[in-house]
């Protein structure tokens, strides 16, 4: 390669529902993206089609060419074998073993880094976002479970031949339930639809009935802002419970920060962080306290895909 | 300094009751060692000189000038700040805020490494022993607490201002309980007693009495040998319990190795070993299966004056 070639690197992030895909020059500044519908349910040749377009039409908008191309990071929405380029499972899309790295070096002919799509986020908001500057960092994303991923020594912390920071899967009780189980978006939602249904929340049964399906995060926090104290309760209660959690990782990884994001947390930044800062202070040994910060996540959907090609690019380079 | 100068690494592993100095070649190739008691209760001052003075020793065996030491590494018995040198609490000396770097910078002009002493052993066993050639391990030492170590990325897991790894903390119950609770040596011991004076345990009895602190990791074993069941199944518990801390980790680490040490381990390596291994493997989320190895350690208290030494020079030289 001529020392004087430009360098560009791509970036997918490949969720259950949709796929974004950017183009970056050498300093990360976008030049060109493409956005569309995964359409799992048309099985996965077909999405791996949608990748391969989207990536070009990316490369279309940022007037690269493809030779040009010096890497391509993919996040993937489930555990990868990080050596070997294969995405384990992908729950939401009923695959297994999708040789990610083959594929696309095959068609674009360039390096391809596969990772979790929550590490592509959390290598993101430590590049560019919340956690710029910091020696090392986790990223929590409670959602449908809970995300997790850690930056340590500059690099994603994954094991040679699968992801890892599964926060979700820590145990909270001796019965067997998990984190996520029980402060999740999902456990959330569920717990406010039992509490609609006990006439606890009218703003939650006038807005979402008992569908617990239809409580977003965006609707959690119009009933706390409209007078629902059961759904406020409900959130504090999941912040700190998570709290739990996150003392157990910041005393097993002792990061400098930790990056909050996700709809939830957008969506009531001040009740759940406050809430979960409190919580975490009080559950860590004494010796940690002070010793990290807990901050909102700033790139949003953005995170995960220019932490992708970033990723890419320190895999290539080192 | 000269390019053809002789490199040379001491080790100190500082304990509770005893310490031990070594002299290590560029090799690691051990050349002098000297072993003395503590004495905690003599104060502070007494025990660093009594450090010095270990130092020293192992130097004049070794028959190397102090000059030509690159750096000196000392695991110390509690949470460390890595980056100011600071050993920030020694429960068992009642020590806070040690400025063991300055002290011993100042004592024998060159480099002083700061380490906790777990992860020393760990760094130890990565290096030298049971890990070797390991891309990640997790070090796990059942004794009065559950200690523990990571090696990631060729470097030990340290948070900037506090080392971390603090296995025992992890939650077993919604109760509060923690891991080290449910499952150290400590917690064996105590269960064991208690099967004594309920009759349960008859050689216990005869050996240790009641009294727990007589119940030592060799006792525990002789009494299982000698056909105490109830101790077996206190044991087999407790090894099925740390699985559940161990999956935690393996989800949120991804560790290629896991080293299991100490006392209660070296008592028992098979029934510990192959009971852990079990619970671990049931307990962790499927795609984790087959992807971690659980060893014993191999390197008995060499691993973490050794280690010492080693991260002193990994930590100088890159």
């Amino acid at each position: 390669m001529s020392g004087k070639k430009k360098k560009y690197w791509a970036g997918l992030d490949l969720g259950g529902t949709k796929m974004l895909a950017k183009i970056y020059d050498a300093d990360f500044k976008e030049l060109g993206a493409s956005k569309r519908k995964t359409e799992g349910h048309k099985g996965l040749d077909s999405v791996i089609e949608r990748m391969s377009l989207s990536i070009g039409e990316a490369l279309e908008e940022a007037g690269v060419e493809a030779d040009n191309l010096c890497g391509i990071g993919i996040g993937c929405p489930g555990p990868v074998d990080p050596e070997a380029g294969v995405l384990l499972q992908a729950p939401n899309l009923g695959w297994e073993n999708v040789p990610i790295r083959k594929i696309f070096e095959k068609e674009f002919d360039c390096p391809v880094v596969a990772c979790n799509d929550v590490d592509s986020g959390v290598f993101g908001e430590y590049k560019f976002g919340a956690a710029r500057g910091a020696r090392s960092a986790v990223g929590i994303f409670p959602g449908t479970g809970i995300g997790g991923g850690a930056v340590i020594h500059g690099r994603l912390l994954e094991g040679a031949n699968i992801t890892c920071m599964e926060i979700g899967h820590i145990p909270f009780s001796e019965a067997g339930l998990t984190l996520e189980e029980v402060c999740s978006r999902l456990a959330i939602a569920s717990e406010s639809a039992a509490a609609a249904y006990r006439g606890q929340a009218p703003h939650i049964l006038e807005t979402c009935g008992t569908d617990m399906a239809k409580i977003t995060s965006g609707k959690i926090a119009a009933a706390i802002d409209n007078g629902d104290k059961t759904i406020k309760k409900i959130v504090k209660q999941a912040a700190e419970r998570l709290g739990s959690g996150v003392a157990t990782v910041v005393q097993l990884i002792a990061p400098e920060v930790i990056v909050l994001g996700g709809g939830l947390v957008e969506a009531m930044p001040e009740l759940f962080l406050k809430t979960l800062e409190k919580s975490v202070d009080e559950k860590v040994l004494p010796p940690f306290r002070g010793r990290y910060r807990i901050v909102e996540a700033k790139l949003g959907d953005d995170a995960g895909v220019q932490g992708a090609a970033a990723w890419a690019a320190k895999s290539v380079e080192g």
